[in-house]
């Protein structure tokens, strides 16, 4: 109970404000108005978690000596802590100091709870800290013959009596062990508590003797087909300390996800030997990344996970052959909170936690829910289009007022496969294309060197890297430049030396190929665009673009206020080459952006913050998701969107930033080069 | 909404009634009304649990003819169930039937959920089944495109749609399984739904294609020192269909829990193997009882665990070591839920459900706390004694004010060791002893056979069991006997022939013994009471009176109204002869009862009934516990108790029933048998 006369205690950035009775420590003033001030020893000078920053105020009563009489003396407590840890010139720490005057104090960022973590995208949405797992310190009482509560109802009692946990529960590999930490710490314990949700009962899932301080980490673990990335975090931070990553081994298994589903389904037991490999592989993440950081794997007490839908049951050792077939039923589509044990995550302590995200539909998975985490679709104010590029994209389309998705099947050309000199992206593979309109003459960037092919020196520094193919974004720019470059035509069939007047154009079968690069004279490879890698690029652009026009449809809009590209392969496109190719609607060029990798930052908002879960959860329920493969739209928009650029995408846009020479190679061979496409589609 | 108009429906015995518009299935009028009506299909005839018998009622508007138009005809469904699996005369299924008029409707026992199961004796507390694990049949919605939910999300929507289950988890090791179950059961599927509480939310953890119609199984386990009894029960209706017992491997580890205790402290890994050995033995304890059933162990879906603290945490896989040493701290109290596959019990299915009493001290257990859900002495009008005789003997006291426990180290001289002739209660041996107080010859019976030793044809009858030993039961009447006899005298001596004038005392030392059988002409064994033996049960039953009595002073009481003997060494006790001997205090000798296996029965009542769990745990918690071994009054009541009967024994109740000789063989041979019983005390 305060009275008038006590001090008053008001807290910045929270504006909290409140009056004490003198003596009161400032982490007691700060818990009562449930001000986020941190502390794991809760309150014994030991863990510095709380500091605090005494600071002047506007104070009507009192003039600029306040500071000196508010709060109590410095004490032996924090003299000690102060001469072995060191601690900023004018910070208390909070369980100490307390209120002997009116007072203003300053929770700096590093003592909240609830840390924003600093993203470097500007439109990107702020990240809160907010770690389903913590550390407490708790004294236990020790036994009494007279009421044999047992050393776990003890601890409990603490967790209670100390911190105000209630109906707290102990994971059972931890209760072995739990005697003999007990007495070796002397009956104070440091204990990792984990709450799924805010309101959800907590469990304990980690216990040290005495006083830990931590960190304690996570990983966010993007599972990709073919590359699984993790980024290993401190959990009271959000800060990365290790990033790594490890190939997919179900890469033998099929490139693709439906040959995957294919494998389990024609072989007994396949999906549990592609479960078994991408566990393992896991495993091998988890060592990584905690060797990488330098780190004891014991410490890293949770671990999220994102993936498509294919990956998620392949993860979750569930048969994906359903998701191969309509109506693409997912086993489980909501997010799931487990122990990482049930996943084989034997590197990870035993209590370890695992939350998947959830999925959207059969087609666009928890990944995609990790996309729209990140970018936040449902808080913007534009109407906003997101890809994230792969063998399949993943499509959101919306704002404020509703979200769609779609996922399309654009086949692996963007990812450089089925492109005839196409590779991965990986040092040597072009990257950047640019075709002279007059001379026709190419230059280009590899990856691995940041000079252009006619800078001098370029070929010096490509002779340890080679020019071994060109990768996704490369053949993207590429296709683009010899549209904008007059070498194709509308409809995409390259012309011939006589068309297009240079020698670079050369012929491939009953059709063309226009040379990038011939390396044939070092023993390298001729590095040439086909007329069949027009054509993959025209399926797989035209399925994209389809994807994205479904969804306009369902909403009744014909254009957008910004796209944004996610995806590794999204990072590296060029805006203005994919809007001539006719990938993605029209869009101002300064609107198109890259989100990075959005899935790996899903992952990472998951990991460091419950609030992120419960957000992406109720996401999901709300986004409409279309099926693009039962849609007889998408089929027409499909074959609308063949030409480069097809009519729909000629926009304002575009057209204030590039001309677009209007030529025509359609000749009498045209016909049976059709055939050929049409075989490849069936294909 | 219902109308004044609509017909009345009452049911039997609840007396639930209310009106119903015309056409309202019976089965939905019931659950309206929270009539406890069963039912596994929802309503969809097929498993025949809702059957219901309309009566004939005191209805002032309507006549005898009200039956014959009350309900709706007998329909095609009915028809159908009854000529394929039958159906009583009279019977109708509560799904099918619909409200016509004014009824009253009977539910007769078998279709109520909470089924009351019957016990033998009448002093014990009713047992209502209310299984936390039950069967549940629904229609799962088709997985659709344009509503992308996975199966489980779309199994756990019907579970809230058609039963009103909302929050459901499902046992992840089912999940691989859902996708393959639904589609064999056409979207139909039958569940077993755990909740682990009535407010709790439940987990699936079972799953069957279509309608299953059970029955689904549970075992109780009462985990003993020496052996280990299970009872398998059908969930629905709390029956036991097969009672089977192993061996419990920890003795090859110490015969009694206090060297088990010391092999753990001795030897590394020492607890883990016991923990192994022991579960290895639950496993065989499973199989076992399946095929005693003939059930398929998959069916098995939850266990029950009594045991004495030493046998809980070795059972839970925790080093017993402080057990061993005061303060005897228990590193778990509180009654546990968990997978039984966490305690190893690969014979039961992945998602059975494992539920273990709680321990009311560290050395009075789960098994105590099972006696007192058994006998309930917390809702006794009568001051009860409840005594659980075993190497500790386990002692409850109290009624409906307030309940007290300890446990007493009695030693294992009850059961038959440390007795010069005795052995385990085993075909051949003595249990029962009578001396003709003229004659002092002895008569007694063997286990295995009806006769007594005098009756025409024993010899012949014992002629294959042999006569081996004597057990605890036998022990503890011939000493009371020989007392009776005039044989012994208080201070427990036994007289030399001279003074007592048989042969039958023969020297033994510098003490006497008493020839109870003398078999050594057919090669058998001589049985005979030595003075040694006199003061092991000495020993023994002055620590059990000692503990009761400690619990008497406690209370502040100097007698009890009833005393209860558990445990199945407490079923062969005869009453006056433990009151002879002072092994319990003075009560009506009608007043004395044996519960049987009252520890087994509180595992079977935690089995069937959740209210039952609650129960103990409530119980326990108010429990207050005594510790002997640190309180100074138990050791003066327990040199007090020393005399046969002791003073504060000898009451009215036992001289209404027996003369007690006034002899004493104290002579000068005393003072060395005295120093050598010291000495046996002392170890």
């Amino acid at each position: 109970m305060t009275r008038e006369t006590d001090p008053l205690v008001i807290f910045t950035p929270s504006g909290k404000r409140g009056r004490f009775a003198l003596g009161t420590p400032v982490l007691t003033a700060a818990r009562q108005l449930g001000v986020d001030l941190d502390s794991v020893c809760g309150g014994r000078g030991i863990c510095s978690r709380c500091q605090i920053t005494p600071s002047f105020g506007a104070f009507p009563k009192h003039g600029v000596d306040v500071l000196e009489t508010a709060l109590s003396d410095w004490n032996a407590v924090e003299e000690r802590y102060k001469s072995k840890r060191g601690l900023i010139d004018g910070r208390r720490l909070g369980c100490q100091a307390t209120v002997q005057g009116d007072v203003v104090i300053d929770v700096p960022p590093e003592s909240q709870v609830h840390k924003q973590v600093v993203r470097k995208r500007a439109e990107a949405r702020e990240i809160v800290v907010d770690p389903a797992t913590r550390l407490y310190l708790v004294r236990v009482e020790e036994p009494d013959m007279h009421h044999p509560l047992g050393d776990k109802e003890r601890l409990f009692q603490a967790l209670e009596d100390q911190w105000g946990l209630a109906d707290i529960t102990l994971a059972r590999a931890l209760l072995p062990q739990l005697q003999s930490v007990l007495r070796r710490g002397k009956w104070e314990v440091t204990l990792a508590v984990h709450h799924r949700d805010t309101a959800a009962p907590g469990q304990i899932i980690g216990v040290w003797p005495g006083f830990f301080e931590g960190p304690i980490y996570g990983l966010a673990v993007d599972l990709g087909s073919t590359t699984i990335a993790g980024h290993l975090c401190d959990l009271a931070t959000g800060n990365v300390i290790a990033a790594t990553g490890v190939m997919n081994p179900q890469i033998r298994f099929g490139e693709d996800l439906m040959s995957r589903v294919s494998y389990a389904m024609m072989n007994e037991g396949g999906a549990d030997e592609m479960t078994t490999e991408v566990r393992a592989a896991l495993n091998r993440l988890v060592e990584e990344a905690a060797q990488e950081a330098e780190i004891d794997p014991a410490h890293i007490l949770e671990a999220t996970f994102v993936c498509n839908p294919v990956m998620h049951h392949l993860l979750l050792g569930l048969d994906p052959t359903e998701l191969g077939q309509a109506p693409f039923a997912l086993a489980a589509s909501d997010a799931m909170d487990m122990p990482a044990a049930e996943l084989d995550l034997t590197v990870l302590p035993a209590t370890a936690q695992a939350y998947i995200l959830p999925c959207i539909a059969g087609h666009v998975g928890a990944d995609a829910a990790a996309v729209a985490l990140s970018e936040a679709p449902e808080q913007s104010e534009e109407l906003t289009l997101i890809v994230d590029v792969g063998t399949n994209a993943e499509i959101l389309l919306g704002n404020r007022d509703r979200v769609l998705a779609c996922s399309s099947p654009t086949g692996p050309a963007f990812e450089g496969a089925q492109i005839s000199a196409g590779q991965r992206a990986a040092p040597g593979a072009i990257e950047r294309v640019r075709i002279d309109p007059v001379t026709k003459e190419p230059r280009f960037r590899i990856i691995g060197s940041e000079l252009w092919s006619d800078d001098p020196g370029f070929y010096l520094a490509a002779a340890d890297l080679g020019i071994t193919g060109i990768c996704g974004s490369g053949i993207i720019e590429a296709v683009a430049e010899m549209r904008m470059a007059g070498l194709v035509d509308p409809s995409g069939l390259i012309g011939g030396p006589e068309q297009t007047g240079t020698a670079r154009s050369i012929p491939e079968g009953r059709t063309y190929a226009y040379v990038l690069h011939d390396g044939r004279a070092e023993n390298g490879p001729l590095i040439a665009v086909t007329q069949g890698d027009i054509r993959a690029i025209q399926l797989a652009k035209s399925a994209l673009y389809a994807g994205a026009r479904l969804l306009m449809d369902e909403l009744g809009v014909d254009r957008v206020d910004r796209v944004t590209l996610a995806g590794a392969f999204g990072a590296h496109i060029s805006p203005l080459h994919a809007m001539v190719l006719g990938m993605i609607p029209d869009a101002p060029l300064d609107k198109v952006v890259s989100a990075g990798n959005a899935a790996g930052t899903g992952a990472r908002m998951a990991l460091c913050s419950v609030a992120a879960r419960r957000s992406v959860e109720a996401t999901v329920r709300q986004i409409t998701k279309v099926e693009t493969a039962i849609e007889p739209r998408f089929q027409e928009h499909f074959v609308a969107a063949n030409a480069i650029p097809h009519a729909s995408a000629v926009a304002p846009n575009l057209a204030a930033a590039v001309t677009l020479p209007a030529v025509s190679f359609n000749t009498g061979q045209s016909g049976s080069e059709a055939g050929s496409r049409r075989r490849r589609r069936r294909a």
